[in-house]
């Protein structure tokens, strides 16, 4: 399963460069904002990921879900935190939020035991 | 303009009573879990509002998102930090959550010269 | 309040006949799809317009479920049975139905003190 | 493909005891509720599980129809009635719906040649 | 009914310069990233506010509906080519997207009868 | 790679077959309307395809977006056009567009090693 993070992490590294090697201005100036908006502010980068999580939860994109628990781990949030905040996605997103919650949940498994890669 | 959080105040105390007042099992229990949500667990009530607030702003309901600013700003959230929110879901959303987002400041605009009312 | 279900049918009723003024072979043939969808077949129409209502509650779309509200209670649904759709609807889609369900009583409530009118 | 039913049973059921092995509460009640919601009502199972059904078609979530589809078979819904369920999410969504239905017609399929298993 | 237009662009107006006027650096650059977008590049303008119309209407944004077609309107799109627009929509999202399209052509009428602002 | 584009081409032309083979008036209407949306009317093909292309994009929806990018290719749509159509879908529809993004840039980067096949 330690496959799953590294096939996740090394495609979206590899799609990333290929997309912005296209001369697109709008799409590379999106991804400046994107990086931007976790550093931090009024509010520190934890409580940003944390907002990016339930967010993408909701919103129900498993790579967006599997990003932000990466980084929210890295940041120092507990098991019990990550339960907070995936109740809140249930809750406010309903049980079509359940096959994803299932995904994130093994996700977060395979994390502790294998080293853990950034960059988005 | 007081009288838009008021109206929504109003209509959304007398239509929960309302729903409420019908016996099914299931939507009285969803309303129990939803208000168990906010409740202090391993993350405090405010940083869970601002975790509502922002799932709310990207599935874009905007009672919702009237409904949480109400409660983050009992709770003392700063309007940097309802900024730094709103970006997190902005950038997540896109540019359909503009329109929220105008909403999202006029209401709370409004709040600043009204006294708030709370339950949900 | 007999008012919006006037306002909602003449609105409803005023557009579709604009939009069918204008020669688009495509959106005709949708319309035309629209109304045969809920024919009775293997299911019957109550059962059908059921479905239409808990969809349209699901993603939240107040107009297509004051439509539906309509359509159902003309077929006989009660209120308990009005609340157990509502009740599949809001545990799938979580509290962001909330908004829609308490403007989708309103509108049930408002119904039992006026003619109803049909015509999608 | 008697392995997608078996793969997705199996992952279905083993990360719901994860996931409910965790101490959090509102997640605890969150599925307690959603098992509620299909239990006999003003409605039968059978009309519950079909609007649930058509709810996770239309908000395009694969794992959701998969498991509404085993349990409205095993009440007795028959490939006609599964097509009319199919006809109004496809309307009522649109044209993204029909990958979803695509899947959802090649499981429908499968689970004629496998022995069905049941539990969330 | 051009009190709808107006007041459309008015509340847009204000609440963009009122949002702009806090110091949100993610804020800010997003909003300069969504005007760069509909700048002549390997499309033209007129073809990316078709592009932007479309998303909005399968997306269910009626103010964002209302922004594009007024930009469409201005760069010469016929109704003829509005209602091919919307037919896509239509088809992609649904039966849902009706009540969308019914304001978005209420919408085009008005602006008939009406001198059309812009900016955003 | 080569295998992607050919496995999505041999599901949904199976898969299409199996649904038209049910005897359901409705689903079958459906896929003729969808048909029919593509047809050159006061916009040409290849605009309406983009229209699809990005519409399909902003509600994630991969196959739709495999489909449309394949569509777009026999038309000769470039790769500086293809990247418009994201951008504008990026913008759109925010940073949950991205894993989308990279999916579809990587399709399309298969698409130029292999013979396309087209039927919807």
């Amino acid at each position: 399963m330690a496959n799953r993070v590294q096939e996740f992490t090394e495609f979206r590294k590899k799609m990333n460069d290929r997309i912005l090697s296209v001369d697109n201005r709008v799409v590379k100036r999106f991804f400046g904002v994107d990086t931007l908006t976790y550093e931090p502010g009024a509010l520190d980068t934890k409580t940003k990921e944390m907002l990016g999580l339930a967010s993408s939860m909701v919103l129900r994109c498993d790579d967006c879900v599997s990003y932000h628990i990466m980084q929210c781990r890295e940041l120092g949030v507990t098991l019990e935190e990550f339960f907070d905040i995936f109740s809140v996605a249930l809750v406010v997103g309903g049980s079509i939020v359940i096959p994803h919650l299932r995904r994130a949940v093994a996700f977060l498994d395979e994390l502790k035991n294998d080293p853990v890669q950034d960059s988005r």
